[in-house]
């Protein structure tokens, strides 16, 4: 019976999908600054507010996956019914603003957390389930928001923290996904192969410079991404981390240096693209699981769909930590998911 | 393309694993009042206090899960390099426990949020790895811990809150489990199928009645099990939940009654069986996504390899809240993720 079996594993920390995965269809809502930013008009949902209607930051947060996972379905122009299991997760607590966002939608749902990688954790997640022939169809979201991180993180808009420059400014979007076994009419773009994050502690404590504390998890998944795939910097159009900035930025550059690598050429980070940086007052970028969704919807598949773009290695980054594990003294450690996407172009 | 993939969904919310994943080998590690329970003499570790060497609780919850994943491993006569995946999850915000007490394995990690039902979604997501081919073994793993959930959650145990009689006591416990797609020497059981849970709102208000909070989504996870694979109860040996603890187990059984469905005779709670209600003072039983990972390992399993038990529905619960979501007047909504293990005897 073991040799019967196909095993998909590719070098020590990725797979290569056995089945075309489609990502069928995509969406992005952001709030008013992400609205103002160099992007703005690309996303499909923008708030004159940051409320987005809601009574408290939560359930603002909340609405917008609401918002995210209505506008993906209506473009993949599917019904729930035929979606099998949802992936999603976001910054706050015990997942709260997934799960007041989801809770009507009557889909199986698997709950995830990864920080700010969570986009890819759930791409990866999702698309092991197309792949393995388990769903047909499955939809992947993550958000945040910019005033429920503060107030989970750090402070409440209130109080009136100061920021240094090395910090990044939560974004207040979500990007939602259909991924399916079949190509629908026009199919955005294809995941091929996935790249699973491991912890990194690098023993970096603070945490207003959460790119450096991401860095080196983004090193390490690029570094076994090209091992593992046989592939160099160059055999991707662009590797794209999820919120590093532009202090992180130059630490991953920095570090992957040490090992031989340059990515300078290719490489380019959502939090760093999200926002005018001189102009927006949003230190290093953006950052939040709501920010390479959004960006990953609103530009990297026009991208791919456009065939500007062959292959991208879209690399969401998280800093694990929680309120109480960093008043506990604890460090801040990194992690980051990669996941293969490509051009129908050159798959078809 | 799109005819030659197979399909291993079962009705609308399960699917029927296509290859074998074996519970090759599984750990579990409680605290003190666990230890003084009527299973207390079953688990595989059991600490002579709650802290486990540590200064603050949430090191604590990361050291159970250390000893769960070293003893599984060490069970298993297995090497940590021989593990493809980690799936893991905790209560605490932005899963701190698993973070911190998993970071050293250099193991790419899926972090998960189900609240008490992650032990549920841990082993569907692993067994769908398995079982899709893209790891040969993962090892799923979830804790909890009284004294940090008691802060997370509730109040600080300094404060010396009361406790209503319909209130679960937080189980300090892991399990860790080694899923494999080998039998390895003397695989304990074997994941047949998964029914993975929709968030069930039934307006629920009360936090320190969360049985009655995770009875509903139980009840809809057992009706969808038993129409997905054309069973009844009495094809099950028993039918287990996680933690609806004396009271969400009477909500169970009569919400189940009402659609036609009797589990009286074979259901099964791990949160009443974790402790003497009657003397251990923990109100309506035992609650945590420890609970029901701990029971599993240390006796449910054990039923199954020795052939007592064929077939069972093993059905963690969560209670999906924060102190915030709390706190803003939002409901207590449950999820229920099952996974049927069936013994090697009938399987092979």
């Amino acid at each position: 019976m073991e040799n019967e079996r196909a095993i998909f594993e590719m070098g020590k920390q990725s797979i290569k999908l056995p089945m075309p995965v489609y990502i069928r269809a995509s969406a992005s809502v952001v709030g008013k600054k992400e609205k103002e930013g160099p992007l703005g008009h690309l996303f499909d949902i923008a708030s004159t507010d940051d409320q987005f209607g809601q009574k408290n930051w939560e359930d603002s947060e909340s609405e917008l996956q609401k918002q995210a996972v209505n506008k993906v379905l209506e473009k993949a122009e599917m019904k729930w019914e035929q979606i099998r299991y949802l992936f999603a997760g976001d910054l706050l607590g015990q997942g709260i603003a997934t799960a007041f966002g989801l809770k009507d939608l009557g889909i199986p749902l698997f709950g995830l957390y990864g920080a700010c990688s969570t986009c890819g954790e759930a791409l990866s997640l999702g698309a092991m389930a197309i792949g393995g022939g388990f769903a047909g169809n499955v939809v992947c979201v993550t958000s945040s928001h910019f005033a429920s991180a503060e107030k989970e993180f750090r402070f409440p808009l209130e109080y009136g923290g100061q920021r240094p420059p090395s910090s990044t400014w939560t974004v207040t979007g979500s990007g939602a996904f259909v991924l399916s076994a079949h190509p629908g009419k026009a199919p955005r773009a294809i995941i091929t192969g996935i790249t699973t994050g491991k912890i990194e502690d690098y023993g970096i404590h603070d945490s207003m410079n959460m790119g450096c504390a991401m860095a080196p998890a983004a090193m390490k998944a690029i570094e076994a991404n090209l091992k593992d795939f046989g592939r160099t910097p160059s055999d991707y159009d662009r590797i794209i981390t999820g919120d590093l900035g532009s202090v992180g930025k130059e630490a991953l550059i920095a570090l992957l240096k040490e090992k031989g690598i340059n990515i300078e050429a290719v490489h380019m980070d959502c939090g760093i693209e999200m926002y005018d940086l001189q102009k927006q007052g949003v230190g290093a970028g953006g950052s939040g699981c709501g920010c390479s969704a959004s960006i990953l919807s609103a530009v990297l598949l026009d991208k791919l769909e456009r065939g500007e773009w062959k292959r991208i290695l879209f690399l969401p980054t998280g800093a694990l930590l929680s309120k109480t594990s960093y008043n506990e003294g604890k460090n801040v450690m990194g992690i980051a998911h990669g996941v293969v996407i490509e051009s129908l172009g050159i798959t078809r």
